[in-house]
């Protein structure tokens, strides 16, 4: 069975890809984030409700207000990183949703009226979104380097408030040398696929 | 700003990609999912746990037990599917930890011995595993249908167990004429982004 992307873009996104944990200091743009946003805001969210909102971390002074509330073991890196992105959850994307979902305007009040519903439905899909933005990061031949090894609250307070949920920090920016760790093993089609 | 990947390939993964409500009644075999799986299973997940699990619905009898669960506007879509996907979180992931991440032998006991911890960290991780999956299927020019417009719980009780919670069912094939609707908008770059 043949893919229609080629091998190459195959490697690129997925096969070769790695979580990077070191970088060089060869700069990253807004630009390029702009140009990776305007690919993949196309991935499909349900009722196309869009929730992932991004925090780009770009001043020193940002950056150092960043480092304290990650893992110890994760400071490192994002110091390293020349791009930095908080992504985020908006737990008030519903009122985005007239815009969003034309043809169903009633979409908002109908699913989306109760809080816990909309904070349950926004990390589910701007982990959906983050992931897409992951793959686009790659297209446009960046390493990125995904974490959840941080302090969620105390990020949240230092840069969000009280409606945008922390989804993952992804560093971004070249491979250094030595970026990464050995890849590590998958789950099989075996383990995971059952066919009823 | 270039990407790596060229622009059919841009185009056919996000650009011009849609999610289909209509299919033809072309074959997708189990060698498709088992590609387009050993492809995206390289894309990352937190501690490299893997959590998501797929039971395909293959038989006429499977199918016809999935269909009650679904929202009525999302029976006929999958009933023409040629090939129909359960995208689950396994809760129970951890114990996968010292084989899939085999450089701290720990973080099982760590970081997961309390389930509603898994079940969040399941949850989100399944998600951007769903989402690479959706990548994979248009890698191999495939159309995707995802949905969450179903019962929940009924789909884990019919093909479930209490350990695995449902993620999305996507739909899988070639589009048949007219199998989409008009594209929706999206926010734009700078309703997204902040700097800071």
């Amino acid at each position: 069975m043949s893919f229609v992307i080629d091998a190459a873009a195959q490697d690129l996104l997925f096969r070769e890809a790695r979580t990077a944990n070191a970088f060089t200091d060869e700069p990253v743009t807004e630009e390029q984030m702009q140009a990776v946003y305007d690919l993949v805001k196309y991935g499909p969210t349900a009722f196309n409700q869009n929730p992932m909102r991004i925090v780009l971390v770009r001043s020193d002074e940002a950056r150092q207000r960043l480092l304290p509330h990650l893992a110890e073991s994760n400071r490192a890196k994002t110091a390293s990183a020349p791009m930095v992105a908080i992504l985020t959850a908006d737990n008030e994307f519903h009122e985005e949703l007239p815009h969003l979902f034309p043809h169903i305007p009633q979409v908002k009040e109908l699913f989306f009226s109760e809080r816990p519903v909309r904070e349950q439905s926004a990390a589910m899909n701007a982990a959906l979104q983050a992931a897409y933005f992951i793959v686009g990061l790659r297209a446009a031949g960046l390493a990125a380097g995904p974490m959840t090894g941080f302090d969620f609250a105390g990020v949240q307070k230092e840069f969000l408030d009280d409606d945008h949920t922390p989804v993952m920090i992804v560093n971004i920016g070249r491979p250094a040398e030595n970026a990464w760790h050995d890849r590590s093993p998958r789950l099989s089609y075996d383990d995971v696929v059952t066919a009823v």
